[in-house]
């Protein structure tokens, strides 16, 4: 028998993350030397090393006998613990009945996108997820590429929305940012709601990371700044290491009663609700305690140490530029004053790039830049700092906190060493690219001036 | 600020049992009368009152600490375990990789008539979940009423496939049914899958009350015998009692490869993946064991005597119809012989009815014919006999199985008061019907003899 499919399906690709990880067992059950059987240095996938906390396994151990289908919105303990959280840590009064629980804020994300009607503003490079939802919910959108601080420039943003026909606007802003690691200030952040507010642009402002920001003082909400017109997502996934567990919220702009309503309809529709037991495993997750503050104090640390390595070896890299983080496990690397010699090994996009270094000698994954929604030739690429084991790194720091910047390029080659040998791949990487270009025009000019 | 919601959000209803819960929920706390107190007698929401079986709460305390993303089409022994399951349990070979896991049937279903081009066959009465679905997607869609005997009659479905114009036709089949608790029967199902075959129509097999048919023996999937073109959908919800958990699974339909892929990529685009630890749970609820084996006989024992129960109670009341479940937890009740007494007392749709029904002193919840995407006139309700305590009717039917007939009825009136009671409240509420129109007609007609 055959089946019709949608067109917009036909029309999606992938998640990159998807078809990398494919690609990934493919290539590690094909490559003949003996040194591959390692398995690969991980910068790409975007997973926090870090064991969940203790407290929200034993809350989900206490309720494994939920087996009744939650509220729609999300169970009440939930919505009060995730208001009071969002209290402590943001200074936000946001009442239990703006927040509403998803199993994931990808697909909370998603949901927003199916209601609202109008065009996506999706600034540039941006996470890899969005993208495709957005194309297969067949959404008008653009893109706004950030300037050359990897950040949206109001003014764009203005001259962009001006443009636009629809009545309804939304930005898609991820802040910290996935894959830049960076984070806009109280400043930035307000120059942004102001143009929003005078183009009436609607934000989806996805804060996943906002707890992984390393001088966490520095991070603010959208949801203060623009708190009519902005839709915050966050969840358990990052912060609290627990992606797997599947379970997001968000949160709605005030007065917005009709469109909640309208929300309720279509997660009712979809899936009816998260997971029970989950659920009551996530209220210990955003429940105040000092357990879980150390826990985000410990793991951001790490996190800072490790993206402060990463960036400094690479730019130590001649030629390599890249983003200094701010939050997230992530930078984004810039090889593009690599283009010639890359482009002479007929390497001519980013996605070849990533095939390039995943290949023997170099075994070093990455997430090249057409998956951050760049241009294909863009030889930019996200590099995740997570490849080591969190539980053994998180007590090894209790242990002994380094301090100095010594002691902390200590830990990481102590504690990371695949971290430290990835990218000296990616070093050998370039220089060997360099060096064959070399060798090869060298051998072109000798067999040019040879008599023969 | 002001949100432009799409049309097709505003377009659909709330599924009308969240409808009823809210209506319940403002119901009781407005409840003048101190019988009220007690709450009502639920006949309306479809939830196994069992607690989830041991091993699956076991597996799920064991698993707690698995906070990685799962793959998107499901953990290897899960689809590894489902496959086992469906080869014991329904004799069908069915290789992990056509098995696909999802936060809950619904969303599969959901997300199969995303990606299935074509119009939907939406045989009725019918279970409240398709049709938000249907109008959300913005799908074309045709009813197919059923015969008086509540089933599809191959014939009705022939001549509606002959009217349609698209190339693919997708007929959902809910077998065992909700809301009638009927089984179609391995006849019955080939003479539908011959029309299939014929006119080209491709079949959602809803099975997930599969493992609560009273007489097992009697079940056959549409799977085995329409395996080219039939998807079927089942789940920890019913059977295991673990709706609350969200996770079901879907099986593709032999050589459906290319289709397969583009299912995963819509599941990596709207929600990555299911819950990791509710995954390993699931695990211990589909792999064969004695326990789950006795779970299932025993708890479908039970739906069984309350069933009859139900049945017999109800067809007693004079002018009440009803079909007798082979399966479920639910039977519809025909009430439409008293639509001139209803219409009588004002009560001119199946939602007044319900709304009746639930004051006092009635006090019962039921679903009406409109939420069963039958006519707003039809006086039928699905009557779910669940209101019970599930772990100890279930401790107590170990102890003390009941046998003969009059045992069983013993069972009913000690284990499940509420039922009793509650279907004693739909009889008085007839009676009382009948009756007070007999005296307005007796008092219209003595006012019209008297002499002034």
């Amino acid at each position: 028998m055959k089946f019709v499919v949608d067109q917009q399906v036909e029309d999606i690709e992938m998640p990159e993350n998807l078809k990398l990880n494919t690609f990934l067992q493919e290539f590690h059950s094909d490559c003949p030397h003996p040194e591959c059987s390692f398995g690969f240095y991980g910068f790409a996938f975007g997973q926090s090393p870090f064991p969940v906390p203790k407290l929200i396994q034993d809350a989900l151990i206490k309720n494994a006998d939920k087996g009744e289908y939650a509220a729609v919105p999300g169970i009440p303990e939930l919505r009060s613990a995730i208001s009071k959280y969002n209290k402590h840590y943001f200074g936000m009064d946001v009442a239990p009945e703006r927040i509403y629980v998803g199993p994931g804020t990808k697909e909370l994300i998603f949901n927003l996108l199916e209601i609202l009607h109008g065009t996506v503003i999706l600034p540039t490079p941006a996470w890899l997820g969005y993208l495709p939802q957005i194309r297969f919910l067949k959404k008008n959108y653009h893109m706004l590429p950030t300037r050359a601080n990897k950040k949206i420039s109001p003014n764009d943003l203005r001259k962009l929305a001006l443009r636009l026909q629809d009545r309804q606007k939304i930005l898609i802003l991820n802040n910290p940012n996935n894959p830049t690691g960076l984070l806009y200030d109280e400043l930035e952040l307000e120059e942004i709601a102001d143009v929003c507010k005078e183009q009436n642009i609607t934000v989806i402002s996805d804060e996943i990371y906002a707890l992984t920001t390393y001088n966490f003082s520095k991070f603010v909400s959208m949801g203060k700044i623009y708190p009519e017109g902005t839709f915050v997502t966050n969840g358990l996934s990052k912060s609290h290491a627990a992606g797997g567990y599947r379970l997001g919220y968000v949160i709605f702009p005030q007065h917005a009663i009709d469109l909640r309503r309208q929300f309720k309809k279509i997660l009712a529709t979809e899936y009816t609700a998260v997971s029970t037991p989950i659920q009551h495993a996530a209220v210990a997750g955003f429940e105040i305690s000092s357990e879980i503050d150390e826990y985000f104090v410990v793991t951001r640390n790490i996190h800072q140490i490790m993206g402060e390595y990463t960036y400094h070896r690479l730019i130590a890299i001649d030629g390599v530029k890249a983003t200094r983080p701010d939050a997230t496990f992530y930078l984004l690397a810039d090889f593009n004053s690599f283009t010639i010699d890359l482009q002479k090994m007929n390497i001519d996009t980013s996605q070849k790039l990533s095939e390039s270094l995943i290949l023997h000698p170099y075994h070093t994954a990455i997430v090249g830049g057409d998956s951050l929604v760049l241009e294909r030739t863009d030889f930019s690429a996200r590099i995740a700092y997570v490849d080591y084991d969190g539980a053994t790194v998180y007590r090894n720091y209790l242990k002994n906190k380094p301090v100095s910047s010594s002691e902390k390029t200590e830990f990481v080659k102590n504690n990371a060493p695949k971290i430290v040998a990835g990218l000296d791949m990616i070093a050998d990487f370039f220089v060997n690219i360099k060096k064959d270009n070399l060798l090869k025009s060298e051998s072109v000019k000798s067999s040019m001036v040879s008599p023969n």
